[in-house]
């Protein structure tokens, strides 16, 4: 049973971690969002990979979702004393992932294997593959211009409207011989409860990623998502306001006429239990439960139940 | 008046302290051995440049003598934990001064320019000067072979006999502007009471650098020493034994007579009293005082009777 999500951030590595203590080892593979990603410093930081990574290996600071857990901010006042611009501030033992994947992608090395490297080096029994090798960065662009997505999400709290998303470079960005294999073995494929415009859009945007997908479901192989907005608003971050002022609706529905194309079922919160006939007007099955996550039994159960919802669709299908 | 010191880490850094309560803002320049400096995880480290500026900021950690004060070892810890090397344990804040260091050398600035502005950063009133813009590495031979210098110094403790030192590069170095530039307008050149061989050995090795010293006493500088070593002992670190096995001798002679055609004079601790006789048949001057740096006061004393020493014997001249 290979299963793999695609991921954005602290909700998709909520469900990630789910899904591997529903699975067994070497089951579970991620393919995380990379068009977040910033070089600090002189540092690679890889936000999305970094939740995905430290909540997987357990490591991750529950209260604020991302970073690892007691990490301290020794080296950020001293870059701060130095003058140095600090608004995204990384934290000391965080500050090790980057070194080491800046230091091993300098000597050469691929960055699927460099993050594969540093997920062996925590003894994860999941992969998380970077959803492309080539640098693809997200842009908006609010009223007074076009911003890097780091300095509109972290720097500027998420305060501009957004009126135009581009993802910078993903004409040259592949698909991966790891992303291939992975889409090519799996038994299902899960769209993680994550932004759909900013953290699956990257994903979905890497030429040729669309017709693997299309090529799976042709084999048979289920494909679902989980609602990241549940009564209207989103769980955490800006994709509630992000759609609206994209035109999009801000809902489960809005998001199902998103993925539509792609999908064979969308989980729903039960809030949203009104929404499933819609939703299943456009031709994707619906599962009402309960989506938000507040502990490892919320986020092990809401797995499985998504996993039992992409079997039977299979089985039926 | 413009003072110029030669050091290494911490017993220069010492000096260069007292010298700097000595002196005004502006009045002193460091010029600091770059052969110690290693690449770790990706950063250049500057371990000697790195002490004094933290010395000379009063940042500096004064049980160890290096690092900063109070500084926490976060980052070293996550860097274990994903198996990376860590003989060569950095520091959370110490981190910050590499982080940046490496990003400004990467953008492509030059060192002496990298390093002027980190010493901005933290406000010193003083100026550091890298020996040379070009990578020069200290290695010693061993029984074992050759050993890269902080692989004996650190990861082996100093414990293997050194039958031979190397400054690999040291024929590609050049005398930087900036250290030409306090050298020529120098009143007085103070050789701080670091280790003869390789601290202060690969700053006279640099070509050109004896040379103009050689103008500057030409021109009527005096050039004084402080010997590191007191009663046959190097206060810190492995100069005695460096001395002996490679055939000098382990005292403040041995000193003397390695930097006698240099120098007008040398200051002798009152353990080595005896030795003055010798050393004034080298044709040196020789001061005999309290040379152990205990604490500030300690370090202003002996900064202020080398400058007047060295002004004796720039008048007596």
């Amino acid at each position: 049973m290979h299963v793999v999500t695609l991921a954005g951030g602290v909700g998709g590595a909520k469900l990630a971690h789910g899904l591997q203590r529903t699975l067994g080892a070497g089951e579970l593979t991620v393919i995380v969002n990379t068009a977040d990603d910033l070089e600090l410093h002189g540092l690679l930081v890889m936000p999305d990979h970094d939740t995905v990574l430290y909540t997987l290996a357990g490591l991750a600071d529950r209260e604020q979702g991302w970073g690892l857990s007691g990490d301290t901010y020794v080296a950020a006042a001293m870059l701060e004393r130095y003058g140095a611009p600090t608004w995204f501030r990384l934290g000391d033992g965080d500050l090790a992932t980057h070194l080491l994947r800046t230091a091993r992608r300098r000597g050469g090395e691929r960055l699927t294997a460099v993050c594969l490297g540093l997920q062996d080096g925590l003894g994860l029994p999941s992969r998380i593959l970077p959803m492309c090798e080539e640098p693809v960065r997200t842009q908006v662009r609010s009223d007074e211009g076009w911003l890097e997505f780091q300095d509109y999400f972290v720097r500027q709290h998420q305060a501009p409207e957004v009126r135009e998303i581009a993802f910078a470079g993903i004409e040259a960005a592949q698909v991966t011989l790891e992303v291939a294999a992975a889409l090519g073995t799996a038994a299902a494929v899960v769209f993680a409860p994550s932004n759909p415009l900013v953290s699956l859009g990257p994903i979905l945007a890497v030429p040729g990623l669309r017709a693997m997908l299309g090529e799976a479901r042709d084999r048979g192989v289920p494909i679902v998502a989980v609602s990241p907005i549940v009564g209207g608003r989103a769980l955490r971050g800006p994709a509630d306001r992000m759609l609206a002022s994209l035109g999009h609706e801000a809902s489960a529905l809005g998001v199902a006429r998103l993925y539509a194309d792609l999908l064979d079922g969308l989980v729903l919160d039960r809030e949203d239990e009104a929404l499933g006939p819609a939703v299943e007007a456009l031709g994707l099955h619906a599962l009402v439960t309960d989506t938000i996550m507040r502990d490892d039994a919320d986020r092990a159960r809401l797995a499985r139940e998504t996993l039992d919802f992409a079997a039977d669709l299979a089985a039926g299908g």
